[in-house]
């Protein structure tokens, strides 16, 4: 039976061996969430980068820049990191850069993995369905605040644990105390959430419409994985073959 | 009002700033177990080493010797990191030098806070008392795993935020997240921690009589805190004043 682990903060990412893995990179609160709204409203690709700068660059290459930085859209940039800024037709077809401050971070350091898919509670069950059919040992890897455990994270990978009780083994420490706090949690997640002074930090930039929708699980069935250098959405993938 | 936060691992420290801080460090299973009842026991002072080598040296110093990897007690030294061995009136004004997988680690590193004190589910309400006097921001610094996560040190975090909420805010994920998993699990810790993995290995080793002793609230009034380079009990330290 395989195994279903959770690395809690980026920084962790050096105690775990990634290689014959499946990771999960998960930033609920909002780029994982955003990249999947993205793909979902028709975004071809998805270039994950860590630098501002590399990030802008791609704007030659005919490539829409998305960019946040401490909760804030970057200034020179044509999106930020909400969900409902990809919802309007302006991302159907295209290819789009983003940076942000954790989430991409995330991403990028589990490129040792066998496969990196992205997960949030819009396409929990996609992620499910395909962990399950993949059958690697599984490690969800939380982009966390700033390379801290934050608790939005560490309840997708509690919710994806529960998902997969039957098929996978989660004996790991981090795994159950996710499961518990999801377990705890889930009558209501946002309640739970607003607890968090990180969570207060981020409703304080006026974005609370984004967190409810972050919350909402299996909105849509779409699974961005990494192949080579970007994120493709694998059911369109598998449409074209 | 001061604030209690909670960091999961060594790993994660540099994160964190320490000065003006008091730190918490924790290593329920077993180092700072033992190390409160070694004072309990009446030892004058502990030097927690990171190096085999470093600690064996201790020896030359008069120092009774103790060193634990993996979970197993180290060849060539007096003790291993078992309460149990603290018990028999050796260590009655001795000191001791101890080095530990991960304890040890924890309380080194912890060296830029103000104050260190060394905390066990053992000595729970003494070094609550000791911070609500001190008044101090709280980082209870958990040793973990070799860096990764544990529940048992996690537990231990939500036990004292629990103690100290009425004192102290506590809004932070981390904090958040251990007072769940304490105010779940207290009913019976012994059973929720069989189910990870990590304890069934201690398990194994066949520490289950240390594990259900480690758990035990309340047991002694000891206050071991860092002075200059070494371990001395607070509570004793006032009495000879």
């Amino acid at each position: 039976m395989p195994s279903i682990d959770v690395c809690f903060s980026p920084e962790l990412l050096h105690l775990y061996e990634l290689k014959g893995k499946a990771v999960v990179a998960v930033d609920v609160l909002r780029a994982t969430s955003t990249m999947v709204t993205a793909f979902a409203e028709g975004a071809a690709t998805i270039f994950p980068v860590m630098e501002l700068e590399e990030c802008q660059s791609f704007a030659a290459r005919g490539c829409l820049t998305a960019a946040e930085r401490n909760g804030i859209k970057a200034e020179g940039f044509d999106l930020g990191n909400s969900p409902f800024a990809y919802m309007d037709g302006n991302v159907q077809g295209r290819e789009i850069a983003i940076t942000t401050t954790n989430g991409t971070r995330a991403i990028r350091l589990s490129e040792g993995a066998d496969e990196i898919v992205i997960g949030a509670f819009l396409n929990l069950q996609a992620v499910a369905d395909h962990l399950a059919e993949l059958g690697l040992d599984v490690l969800v890897v939380c982009a966390g605040w700033k390379g801290q455990f934050n608790l939005e994270d560490t309840l997708f990978a509690g919710a994806l644990v529960e998902r997969l009780q039957q098929q996978f083994s989660y004996e790991h420490d981090s795994a159950l105390a996710a499961l518990y706090l999801y377990q705890n949690a889930k009558a209501d997640l946002l309640s739970f959430l607003r607890q968090s002074s990180h969570v207060r930090r981020l409703e304080h930039l006026e974005i609370f419409k984004d967190i409810e929708f972050c919350l909402r699980h299996d909105a849509y069935n779409v699974l961005p994985v990494w192949r080579e250098d970007r994120l493709v959405d694998l059911r369109v993938l598998k449409l074209e073959i």
